[in-house]
């Protein structure tokens, strides 16, 4: 049985009576009273919210990041497990964790389904031509947009199978889209017809309609997407990045949407954000700009308790929580 | 075995000549050469296409409507069977066609997953604000619109069971959502989480957060749309019309948008098409207007074709098509 190490109560065990500490989870952030109620319930534990830094040292887990975490973090703590409150940690101190040897957790997947969701909104925009119909009705013009299409049989290479890919994937198999995969090794992953390695990538790129760019930043994955790779991909073909901007190599993108090499793009991030409001991207043809908005959702709280409490059964056992525990040598 | 009609040759059967005759189908409109052969192969008949008033009154079998096709119903002809190349029929002259028993089937279904992805668009729109994000990326503005959500448990009323309602709640189902349906019985339908009868509509609308509308027109269905049942909706709810337009009281639907009784509406059907330059509509909050595009579909004849092709196979036995067939009495 894991040793519980925080606030004590007095329990009668086989007769005597024995000291039961009750665990600390610390939530830098407020939650809302019945996830908080939950917490507590299925995990035994003191839970405290906006935590103090006292608060925070004092805590075994801690849930979210911030400044406070940080400098816990460099003095004396009883830290054994962060889970963050984003997908991405690239902006965590991913080597100084690997050697205090405290596990860090991430929220993929918590915002997925959402930008699952946005992704299809940006298909759906393309294919249907419904920007192009906003437009028109702006200009209140009864005209119909040329090349709207289905997207069933439609082909969709998703770059980066992870939870994104993973949720785009399984929304795309319902429209009837032909889903193919691209990552490290080219394992096969559910709700994807085919994988292919990144090595391969320029190689399937030109078959693509939709190239969804939902690439984790690591130090392999930096402009990803470039020159070489809008050239592979079909003029006709609409390129979507919703991973992390610093995959896709701006000014490349922006001279194959000059020059008509690839049919049109919807970008939600970018390699400085927020973008300037006199950059060249926002009046390119063809293109969709929102704000990193994919990842809104009204469910990302409820996703990140839920897959923090399936780590938990593990973790009270003594073990490493698995689902979404960072590798501190792959960098997510 | 089914009596053929036209165009006879000699076959040698069972040791005797026999003069078989070949059946004729013709189309008003120009067919794919590939969809011609398969429609050749499959019929055994012999397939005219962009037929002559001439071609037409020999042929057993029509594909298409036009005024050749009413002049020739009207004089001598062999017309057994009119094979619309529309979903709604309200256009035909039924009472006429009823009369002289020949069968009519509807294209219903061949647009339907086009008319439902486009639904899909809409809805996305809505939920993740991807039409305001364009007004400010218009504006070069770095935003995160308020109010972005995921269709994720979302409570989507469908409102017709027909082929566009099943092809939707097919899709939303995908997304998450729950999926209600309203018919003119309350008959379950696949896919749907419950079905209501058409006199419960008023009862069912004010817990959807987005109604659409998939009627045909029929004597029953016209301003189903109208005051009451706006003022039955949730302010937070959005209106989908895809189906027939007069089915929605136009003027009630811009009064309740106008007064904010209900949150938006996507409108792809109007009561009178086009839609002229100086209508009110273009203009309404949170509106957006498509021009009867929903039905847009690179799929129309292949799906026509091939639901054509499974009748055919009842018809050739002297039964009646039973995929789309237009049920006199009721109008559709």
């Amino acid at each position: 049985m894991y040793k519980l190490n925080w606030s004590g109560k007095w329990l009668k065990i086989k007769g005597k009576y024995e000291v039961i500490f009750k665990m600390k989870i610390a939530s830098v952030l407020p939650l809302k009273g019945e996830l908080q109620e939950k917490l507590a319930k299925m995990t035994g534990a003191k839970v405290v919210t906006e935590a103090s830094v006292a608060e925070l040292a004092q805590a075994e887990i801690i849930l979210g990041w911030d400044e406070k975490v940080s400098e816990v973090l460099s003095g004396e703590n009883k830290i054994k497990w962060l889970q963050a409150w984003s997908a991405g940690v690239d902006n965590f101190p991913l080597a100084e964790l690997a050697q205090k040897e405290i596990y860090l957790t991430t929220a993929s997947g918590a915002n997925a389904p959402g930008i699952a969701q946005q992704v299809l909104g940006y298909l759906l925009n393309f294919a249907r031509k419904l920007h192009v119909s906003y437009d028109l009705q702006r200009a209140h013009q009864w005209e119909i947009p040329a090349g709207i299409m289905e997207l069933t049989e439609r082909k969709l290479l998703i770059v980066g199978t992870g939870s994104i890919g993973q949720s785009l994937a399984q929304l795309a198999q319902a429209f009837g889209m032909k889903v193919y995969g691209v990552n490290t090794y080219g394992h096969h992953v559910m709700n994807f017809n085919d994988c292919y390695a990144i090595t391969e990538l320029e190689t399937v790129l030109p078959e693509a309609d939709f190239v969804v760019n939902a690439l984790p930043l690591t130090p392999h994955t930096k402009h990803t997407f470039s020159k070489h790779q809008f050239s592979a991909m079909s003029d006709k073909a609409y390129y979507i990045s919703v991973g992390r901007g610093q995959t896709t190599d701006t000014s490349a993108l922006e001279t194959a949407l000059k020059e008509g090499m690839i049919a049109g793009a919807a970008l939600d991030v970018f390699e400085e954000e927020p973008l300037s409001k006199d950059s060249t991207l926002w009046d390119l043809p063809n293109i969709l700009i929102t704000a990193h908005t994919a990842g809104q959702t009204n469910f990302y709280a409820e996703r990140i308790i839920d897959s923090f409490l399936l780590n938990f059964q593990y973790y009270q056992q003594g073990l490493a929580p698995a689902k979404n525990l960072v590798n501190y040598d792959l960098g997510y």
